[in-house]
């Protein structure tokens, strides 16, 4: 079976130098030989020993019957979908590691794909190397997960370390992760949040079954996360992690959020450093699990793109348990449903202001403070009648 | 399809009840509608509402051709082994959560699950709850996973969570394990190390392909280390946790271990406690990925063997990508092919002294120094040598 690899980028270029070095490997764990058909890219790469399969033509790609996966990796909406339709309508499987496709496009690219007999798989879409994806729709898929939390984006993962080891403030740490090309020079999609939105979008469709918009999703990025923040933080107990969060509620409904929050040490989470990524899923039957790995890089990301490369290849016909559902109705919850505790840091209240203001508050030093679990309206409440008595200096979501 | 399960043990009672009680997700997950069709078990369940299903005779179970899967939770080898060696000629697949067997039988049942083009399937025998083994032989098959290091035994580390948390002494932790229903009465499988011992053999045999065996592999327990030794690695910024390793050499050799290790805080491995167990796997395209969850309990435990029941049910035919072969000559590299820093607490040295016996030690403390790597040959000369000059009171690998 001859294979297509759409753009010849870092995760494409990857995924060709596993196919032609690691061949034997590859063909092993599919039980039949896989080839590297065909390469899409404008570029030429003619010192390759594979230059002779880079075409320019996606037409070619789609016209021969040979090729039965095509793994796209261009990024963006389009070509990739309009490529990736074109070829599930022609039966062949299509694997991706573009996040934003799967996040706007999922439910419908499913849709043809089992309509056609064939797979749309994208575990290079979320968490680079881990294998992530598959055991939530395999082994975990009748676990009854309940809620997920994942630290999904390398970069602020890595800006939010350097600022916790060194106490270094936020331009600071973002300058020194663009230095290293950890983030991009407009590292707006990743300090956002978005990124990780879009990410935790594809888990929540993926696990209960209904498209999560990421646009439904409140989105609350890194950049105003100050050295003292993280300092407070550690004093009592904790780290601060961008979390990118989905749970189930009661009525079906999910309430998902990306926000900075504090995390306990001695959670797993707490050891995820630097560019590394980490999902802690909740299920009824299995309790917590823990996947961790490198969420980005060229071979990760790479190494997952071939294991859908192999699990199509393995495959007879649609997967049914990867599925969700593009519904009229949207599966997030409204944001009043679900109360959580918040960590606040405040300048010119005394003891007194805050037992007033917050009666059932745990008061941990002379600036910081615990609250109870509050909506996001009972929040907002706080924050007017504090900032009458002093000045709200930050509030961070804790995450238990 | 109907399921048979043998013994209603922990585990078997667990399987039992999520076949029967989330039956329509396990059949939705699977594809096909499955059914708890027999339960094996010499004792009477008259409470349940599926006591009609129980038989005291396995000839039943295998005589019934709408049987397909049998689900084997009984522990030891015998019958477990004859039982399911004789489903597997019949065709059926087999699934189990006794390591045990695997550990001993599994080469072959594997074996004859292939040529009856049926499946032997395991992934509750290592990790309980965790999805691990499956993700180490579909996900990451082709990623050329080159060491395991696993925290796999949650007896042993609940009692050195509790001598790291408390400065409780081993034998108080192993009481009270004991009282909590850890750890067992007679705490020898545990403690001494042979539990993980399995659990890494079976580990090794899958992801390279060849059967280590349990006694090829030097094992020792928790038994001797003392809150002496917990303290002192807990100053140096390491917790000590038992760990169950397994490397592949250059010659395709494998160097595996059990024994207690100092890992470095910070480390993905230094927050898994109490019973949670993980694994960190070092793989060529992936770097370190991670898998953490709940080691054993009925619920996590049961759950697995549901996923394999699945994923038998979901399968046409073999998966030969589980698979190891039952070599004649044996996987096990010589215990001086690999080298160790280890963590040495000697009385009555000096600084001088330490630097006499050990030129390239790096000195922490008082009592304590850490060796470059030595192999176990040079690590027992160092012994004899620091034994002369002072007392040696503990040697405990660092796990880099």
């Amino acid at each position: 079976m001859k294979i297509a690899i759409l753009g010849h980028g870092t995760v494409g270029s990857g995924v060709a130098e596993i196919l032609w070095n690691r061949n034997s490997e590859v063909s092993s764990a599919a039980g039949k030989s896989l080839e590297l058909g065909c390469i899409l890219d404008i570029r030429d790469f003619s010192e390759l020993p594979y230059s002779d399969r880079f075409t320019k033509d996606f037409s070619e790609i789609l016209a021969d019957p040979e090729i039965g996966i095509v793994a796209e990796s261009m990024g963006g909406i389009e070509p990739a979908y309009s490529y990736l339709k074109a070829a599930l309508e022609k039966g062949k499987s299509a694997v991706t590691s573009n996040k934003e496709l799967v996040a706007e496009k999922g439910a419908e690219l499913l849709s043809i794909a089992r309509a056609h007999n064939a797979n749309f798989l994208f575990e290079a879409s979320v968490g680079g190397g881990i294998p992530l994806i598959r055991p939530l729709y395999s082994a975990m898929s009748a676990a009854g997960i309940t809620e997920m939390a994942g630290i999904l984006n390398g970069t602020t993962n890595y800006i939010l370390t350097q600022m916790f080891r060194f106490g270094a403030d936020y331009s600071a740490a973002l300058a020194d992760a663009q230095r290293l090309g950890y983030a991009e020079r407009d590292p707006s999609a990743d300090v956002l949040g978005w990124d990780a939105c879009r990410k935790i979008a594809i888990l929540s469709s993926l696990v209960w079954g209904k498209t999560l918009r990421p646009e439904e999703i409140p989105t609350e990025g890194i950049a105003n996360i100050t050295a003292e923040d993280v300092s407070a933080a550690e004093i009592c107990g904790f780290s601060i992690k961008l979390l990118a969060r989905a749970k189930l509620l009661e009525k079906g409904k999910i309430f998902a959020r990306v926000s900075p929050a504090l995390v306990r040490n001695g959670s797993p989470l707490s050891t995820v450093s630097d560019v590394y990524n980490a999902v802690l899923v909740r299920a009824e039957t299995t309790g917590e699990v823990l996947f961790y790995g490198k969420g980005a890089g060229k071979m990760p990301t790479a190494s997952s793109v071939i294991a859908d490369i192999v699990e199509c290849a393995k495959t007879e016909g649609n997967i049914g348990s990867v599925f969700w559902e593009d519904g009229a109705q949207s599966a997030a919850a409204d944001t009043e449903a679900l109360a959580e505790k918040y960590f606040i840091r405040a300048r010119g209240l005394s003891k007194e202001d805050i037992f007033f203001l917050c009666p059932a508050a745990e008061i941990i030093g002379t600036e910081v403070f615990i609250t109870p679990p509050l909506t996001a309206c009972e929040l907002s409440v706080l924050k007017e009648k504090i900032n009458e008595h002093g000045v709200l200096l930050s509030k961070i979501p804790l995450f238990e």
